[in-house]
């Protein structure tokens, strides 16, 4: 990570320096696409905020939506273990398994509100839902699916995230009483079932 | 949308004239909603799209959160049937019932463009969630849960309703596939027995 000679003006900053400055506009960029969605961020606005230079942010990550791609994957990393969590035992506690993981992750202020995040960008804007699609489609719910050997495993799997992420925000985000003060145990135990079923049931 | 004797200036509009500008407004608010969410839309916005002074929109509806309200309320209507779908038949069908009136809604452009954009406002802006929030648990999950006579009958109304909106959210806005070209019927027939799961499993 370290040994690039310094000095230069021009050109590609020094390995060091990359990886740092790179850091701090994606660290910058996560920050801003949280507080203010996909629509409000601009690649000038990450720029002021990680203290660099527009061109700068552009020779690291490319277009806003490339910007955009990268800090969502990061954001999106706790979520991207639920096909282990799949893989970690039986399929017929999957189910389970799956919801225990995915709210673990939700019930965390930490991983929540990157999360949260992301699906505000992703239902209005469809540039941010081209993002999340290809994320969701290509690494979540493939590497699940094709553990279940189900004909349509892929829908299933849709369908199962389709209960989990609606759970989530109608807990999370429009705060519908009594699921918003319900115990995490009660959730887990009323989605497992559902969740097998969308996973598993011939 | 003429004759309107004029020459007032001040004072209430009589009767027909009121109705007819109210209707208008109402109108030119679910356009303004509809199109860019609840943040971007102001009263002012609302009351040139209408034709009419800023001091008609409050005359008629108060405050920006209640217009929104009000024009949530007309979008909503068509969902607002869903409890009656719910008490058309035995208690045994009532999954299938539910999903396929739910989709039914979901399905047609013409009652699904202003569903989701209450969805959309009511995920970024807490104002916007408050309101779906009041709208659909008292005149919609209350009215489900209410004929189910069983314990938690609200809580398992409301998954319920994030499996269906969760699942139409999917297909409708992220457009997953093979969720968003499969045919109405596999869904329905995919839902129906975790929406049944939810409302009446012991």
């Amino acid at each position: 990570m370290t040994g690039a000679p310094g000095a230069r003006r021009r050109g590609r900053p020094p390995r060091a320096e990359s990886a740092d400055t790179r850091d701090r506009i994606l660290a910058a960029a996560r920050e801003e696409f949280s507080e203010r969605g996909y629509e409000k961020t601009s690649v000038r606005g990450v720029a002021k905020a990680a203290g660099v230079d527009p061109a700068l942010v552009h020779h690291y990550f490319g277009t806003k939506e490339q910007v955009f791609e990268e800090a969502v994957a990061v954001a999106f990393a706790p979520a991207l273990d639920a096909p282990e969590a799949v893989a970690a035992g039986p399929l017929d506690g999957v189910g389970e398994r799956l919801a225990r993981f995915i709210f673990g992750v939700w019930e965390n202020p930490a991983t929540r509100a990157p999360l949260l995040a992301i699906v505000r960008s992703a239902v209005t804007n469809d540039t941010a839902a081209a993002v999340f699609r290809r994320l969701v489609a290509g690494q979540l719910l493939r590497r699940i699916a094709v553990q279940l050997d189900l004909p349509d495993a892929e829908l299933r799997a849709e369908l199962a995230a389709a209960q989990l992420v609606g759970a989530a925000m109608m807990r999370y985000v429009i705060k519908l009483e009594p699921l918003a003060s319900a115990d995490l145990e009660q959730i887990v135990a009323r989605l497992a079932p559902v969740v097998q079923h969308h996973l598993t049931a011939p």
